[in-house]
């Protein structure tokens, strides 16, 4: 085990083990209660849910207990200053978690949690009738309660920046935000033009395959990337995700009988992340050094690997007999590759959207919560924005709220400020990947040579040892040499998809 | 959920509720735990262990802390006479637990923890060399450490009589001890005489048998049991087990292409187990009145399926369509009755043993370690005793140590007074089982009929819904309306082998 990954430096000042001891407590927790939810979307018996909401919310109350503790305030105050490099970064990390728990009262997280619970029995039931009005009441209320939990984080500034920071603590509002209207700016004109364009990409793949064939190609897909199995596992869920610690980093997928390409996508970009959570540095395991900055550069190595490699015309040929055998398609490098990038200009629906489109829905909805958290949109004009800047951005609409504005569970989550996190993602992603590109020598011809080594060695250079040793914006410049801004996503896209679309 | 369990009734104490929410979050982190451990036997990748040993480090942690906090004492104290019946079990219960476990100090539970860890390793090598000499060591430590232990909890009681507690926690040794010699006293001669007879008894399986052509047949079984898939899972593992709550409790088992028997049996020893578990009584889960009775009546629970139902002439007969089917054999009621009730006079093997001489490898080892533990035997004896006891009990010789005195964990894991249980549990079985077929109609006719509810039910009624309500030996009197003794196994033994042997 890696507990004594800092007791081998002597110069630790007193406190600082016992800090690391406790966060490392916290850390084992947070990854129980990580395998406890895989179990429960993967393995659990139907009728096991009630248990298992009793474990997972005594794990959360443990957590917090720990976290709150008087101890891990004193422990902090008595080693703050006095540590530099990385166990300054170990605590800033740990300062940052423990001053937002501490100011927020257990009882309002406690109401958040059964108010989410309800809100989201409610919006399964809405989104299945289409009847917004049937989930308005729990919408306003997660608000409302986010909106509180905002003010006791910090009463004097935007509480959608306060809830952004649950999931990018360390990344700007304002710079998420630049980035995201470079992307709408960018992609919707290109949209447009695709739309107007009379090409029309090759989909080869129009029969059905079973999911037993479409599996053995994604655990195939995965040995040719070199998924670690001592370490892992493939499962099916109906949401794909993926969970786990550098010792046993779990993938799920699943399986689409008309659409084959989307398993394998959606394999590689769970092996994205996975490769990521098995890249961080063992030694520091269960503390904030050996777990990954936050949500958007988590996406950034799952869209990394699904978008860069797994979409790009290299690895898709050198794939393409593997994909002939398993599927029996009779298609070309160059068809698979179209059919891997069509642009769906008709599609309404966030999870099936393409590399492009898909930052139009994420903008659109962090427009939304936005306005709805700092209360310049009221609930119920919810649904007539969102289908008006379906039509603004992605030149659509929905048929009903279902095919709209209740169509991601997010919201019935209590979760406002992560949706921008995907595309924050993407953009890092193609960001990171243009830097691989310069760095290792002939970085596509060793995707289509099968070779991925160099490209995972660079990303764990530069990203994943790291932990959580860098705030997101160094780590970005780190591995770069750039500020993080939209710029090599817009080149990437304007580039793929004007050569795809002859525009 | 079963949250609301309590707060119905208005009449308790103050304080009473508190303790209730207290003890459910101790429930849920050992269930939690439980989860975790059955994900490393069936589906953890191979390297995942430091992360799991980490995480079950900190929920043993966190559940000590929990148990033993002032508050918890404080809580107990407000209440302990102020509450009767039920409560009164409640309180009884959390009160032995935190009385051990605030005697115990932190650090020689770890001490216990890591020599056990060192233990198990040492002892897996010294298996594999047939090396005792390289195993006792260890084996000194952790009878040194547990005496400790049983000194710190009771310094002024038999030491090994403190160490049954642990997981017999109210039925006294001495009552249990008399259980064990009884059983030795009438299987030792049933064994020599079964020795002396002529007789051999049939054995069809001389074929090999797949796994998955075994697995049909096991899961055809748990449906003729009516094992409820919504809340369970069959799943494989080196040793089988059973884990879980009401709501889930999953079952494992095993294929061994020579002993397809053996996977039937295995299976339905944990779907007693899993049986017990699924009734026991949804409002109280993770309380103890949710929790299951000690290990002696888990046991008794898969005994009784195993043996009673399992090894039963009118179940097997009923089964053999199903069997034949899988199986492809060609036998008839009376032989495979025979085959799964064979007498192997000349195994060492505990595990491998068979309903009769399972007591005496189970009374051995029950010699060995209270001697150990009280001093009066050393260490270095152990293999000398072991080897001379299998020959007085059991007419047999090991090899060598791997077949002698190493062959089971539980020591290396330093588990002491746990064996014992596993015989009591049969004992109860026998009695429990004659029970029911005093109570209810024509049972074995059911049993022939593959109508296993009104045995279900009964067990349920008698047993199941009481979780911890009352202690042991009440438990078995109410059921029975006896007294706890081995009188029924030893008819039961003396009936059955006579009539299958001629003796």
């Amino acid at each position: 085990m890696a507990t004594d990954a800092t007791a081998d430096e002597d110069e630790s000042p007193e406190g600082y083990d016992e800090l690391v001891g406790r966060v490392r407590r916290i850390g084992n927790v947070d990854n129980a209660a990580g395998l406890l939810s895989w179990d429960q979307q993967v393995m659990m018996p139907e009728e096991g849910t009630p248990a298992r909401s009793g474990q997972l919310s005594a794990l959360s109350a443990v957590r917090h207990d720990l976290l709150t503790a008087d101890e891990t305030g004193d422990l902090l105050d008595s080693v703050e200053g006095e540590v530099d490099g990385e166990r300054a970064a170990l605590v800033r990390e740990v300062r940052r978690d423990h001053g937002r728990a501490v100011r927020v009262p257990t009882d309002l997280v406690e109401r958040i949690s059964a108010a989410s619970s309800e809100a989201l029995s409610a919006w399964r039931e809405a989104k299945a009738d289409a009847d917004f009005d049937a989930f308005a009441p729990h919408l306003r209320e997660l608000v409302d309660l986010q909106r509180q939990y905002a003010e006791h984080v910090d009463p004097d500034r935007d509480p959608y920046e306060v809830l952004f920071e649950e999931y990018e603590p360390c990344l700007p509002l304002d710079h998420a935000e630049r980035i995201l209207t470079e992307l709408r700016e960018t992609i919707s004109p290109l949209v447009d033009e695709i739309r107007a364009t009379d090409a029309a990409l090759a989909d080869p793949f129009d029969g059905t395959y079973d999911a037993d064939a479409q599996e053995a190609m994604v655990r195939d897909a995965l040995d040719l990337l070199d998924y670690p199995w001592e370490r892992g596992r493939l499962d099916t869920a109906p949401h794909p995700f993926s969970m786990g610690t550098v010792y046993d980093a779990r993938i799920t997928t699943r399986f689409d009988e008309s659409n084959p390409l989307d398993a394998l996508t959606s394999t590689i970009h769970e092996f994205g992340h996975a490769t990521y959570t098995l890249g961080l540095p063992e030694a520091d395991y269960a503390t904030p050094l050996g777990e990954a900055r936050d949500l958007s550069v988590h996406e950034s190595q799952s869209r990394l690997w699904e978008n860069h490699v797994g979409r790009s015309r290299a690895f898709l040929e050198r794939f393409l007999p593997t994909m002939r055998e398993h599927l029996g398609v009779d298609a070309g490098g160059r068809e698979v590759y179209e059919a891997a990038n069509r642009v769906h200009e008709d599609n309404v629906i966030r999870v099936e959207a393409d590399e492009l489109t898909y930052h139009l829905h994420v903008v659109l909805r962090f427009e939304i919560e936005r306005d709805l958290v700092r209360g310049d949109l009221d609930v119920e004009e919810v649904p007539a924005v969102w289908n008006d800047r379906m039509d603004a951005y992605l030149g659509v609409t929905p048929d009903d709220d279902a095919e709209g504005c209740l169509q991601d569970v997010h919201w019935a989550h209590g979760n406002f400020g992560y949706f921008p996190t995907y595309s924050l993602g993407s953009a890092m992603a193609a960001q990171l990947y243009a830097a691989a590109e310069r760095d290792v020598d002939d970085l596509d011809e060793r995707v289509r040579a099968g070779e991925f080594a160099p490209l995972k060695s660079w990303l764990r250079d530069r990203i994943h040892r790291h932990g959580k040793r860098y705030e997101t914006g160094d780590l970005v410049r780190r591995a770069t040499g750039e500020e993080f801004t939209a710029d090599r996503f817009t080149d990437h896209v304007t580039e793929k998809f004007g050569a795809l679309y002859d525009l």
